[in-house]
């Protein structure tokens, strides 16, 4: 158990307040890419959330009215062109393993995404648990357009479970632009806001969630992730070990008596 | 092999007319909430329906103006809170088992919905093969306002399936009601339909997949259900097993002969 | 490794130019029904595929204005009806070994469809991985109508990946015509083009295609199909692999060359 509200991370932006952690990307000049440090620092960031004590939701944000421009071509691109095998797999791994730390963090992530947010940008919208976007969001698979393959950081398994298999596949195979109304329409973004708005936006949903039985929030995120390959009948079963556990915290019984004693519930995530 | 078709349940209401079985809750002054025995006598009755010899199609009807507002407060939440881990994980066992018994019941399930529909309600609808609903249908998996998970009786698998991983995220995380456009336009329910039309229409689609080949519907039931987690390579071999079989019944033939004919073909269900 | 251009097929159209093959059926008096020749013909090109060496994507064709009738009522439902199972189980693997061969032609596939695309030929549509049409096709899934089930070549485990489980099982149990615009807005047809301009739309889709990196399209097609039912830690680790690989073809570093010189990418695809 750990606490992390004073986290002073050197390659992205951290700040932290009733429970909400805001993170953003530090190098808006450039369209907030990623390095091989942020990367890293990001992922052992979402690794240690499951032990934080005073973090119950995460706030993905822009910066200077950008997500995420992906890999830094001069930064990350370079150097792994020439690379040998040992050392792309690494590379490969570090980035598949920061949405393995995001998936498994134990969290609602709501990404607020306004104007680029393209390649591994793209993937760590995706990897989120909520989207919001702006109208000028502009969000691109684009690892073909460097000559890679759309299966990035888990691209192939996940897009077509969120916008269906067809449209995923024209995302990845062409590496186009998805305007942010394709993306609404699509539910990709769960809501567009305008770009003045989007922070205030995502701060009030992630209070909303924060004001909620965090604990149950963090099995709703367990449980979706966990049964994304099980058959119907495994899945039936886990739910229903999984929300007994569920009835078993105070946050269920305070439900109760606020409904019985016609109060709004204060739920305190245990 | 049973008949049905004079069922006299104690806790919901039957009708049954030209192989099309009517099912609805029968509380309509609270909006028909489920209790322990309703549950009970709804898993009992949809685990008898595969041995059934008279019923081709179940309707889930509203009742009131509503479909069904989840577990009651009083008598099932109330003596949850306090229960011991034994006691509450035969619960959701049964609450599940309701789910596994609809999806196993080898016939199509229409769930026609007005007004409220939630929690165990939604879980209904989102269980039933077909989905329609009115303009003032209200929809929510507010398993989180009491506290609990949005993991209940396999919305974590089956929610995404239907409206995207990212729609069914926002719903389960926050509660929230899914408007009747918002579930037409994700693909949640089927169609709407004004109130005063909504079961003449349900019944109106029972009546032509009981006209259909319903020895086959159930195989098309079977497999939507079987090949969940399949492989793709595992569902094309299942799916050529399960089509022979479809292949070797007389309505098969009997549309062939139709067609031959210039008829319409009869289908009865062998 | 072989050479394609020149295939002469008996029972469909074949015709190549610049590394794309466009395929089309060749009754169009009958509106281009499947026989036994023609699926088994199909199978054994899609599955030559994978050797060819001047094939970088296919188009599948439309015909005289309409895509495909299905299976030929006199050619092949007449023989089935009275068939033994031996029989009948060698006709459904065929035509399921038809899509396991398309999609596993290492090739992405484009589907260009106008009017009449149903039966077999909706699954045809369906198991390619980009779908263009136009405002008059006709899509239905309509094996029911013929007495059989939905579960036809794999219909009911990539349909529901498509459309979502409650439209997809909407089509299937009833067989009914999927209009235009609903496929394009439920994401099977990934746009619609007039019926004078489909083909040109295409091929120049494809062209885009065959001008980008080709190995790893064919590695986003192979991950999309093998991720299927992975779950999302082994389908992270997969892309971690599957990237690595194209980390390793020159068409990575010409991309980033093109990129530092300000120039655009030549890929070759190797």
């Amino acid at each position: 158990m750990t606490k992390m509200a004073d986290l002073k991370p050197q390659h992205f932006i951290w700040d932290w307040q009733d429970r909400v952690a805001t993170i953003r990307l530090n190098r808006p000049d450039r369209k907030n890419p990623l390095t091989f440090d942020s990367y890293g620092e990001l992922r052992d960031m979402f690794r240690s959330l499951p032990y934080a004590t005073d973090v119950d939701v995460v706030v993905f944000a822009s910066n200077g009215g950008n997500f995420c421009s992906g890999g830094d071509v001069h930064d990350i691109i370079g150097p792994l062109v020439g690379m040998d095998m040992k050392g792309l797999l690494a590379f490969t791994r570090m980035t598949g393993d920061l949405v393995k730390a995001m998936i498994g963090c134990g969290k609602p992530v709501i990404a607020a995404v306004d104007g680029i947010c393209v390649g591994a940008g793209a993937i760590i919208a995706m990897a989120s648990d909520l989207r919001l976007a702006t109208p000028g969001a502009k969000c691109a698979f684009l690892f073909t357009r460097v000559g890679l393959a759309g299966c990035d950081m888990g691209a192939c398994a996940m897009l077509p479970r969120i916008i269906g298999q067809g449209r995923a596949a024209e995302l990845l195979y062409t590496g186009r632009m998805m305007r942010a109304e394709e993306g609404a329409a699509w539910g990709f973004w769960n809501a567009l806001h305008p770009a003045d708005r989007l922070e205030a936006e995502a701060l009030s949903l992630a209070a909303s969630l924060a004001a909620g039985p965090t604990f149950a929030h963090g099995i709703t995120k367990t449980q979706l992730n966990q049964e994304w390959n099980m058959g119907l009948d495994q899945a039936i079963e886990a739910e229903a070990q999984a929300q007994a556990i569920c009835m078993q915290t105070r946050d269920f019984e305070r439900a109760y008596r606020a409904f019985v004693g016609k109060e709004t519930p204060v739920f305190r995530g245990d």
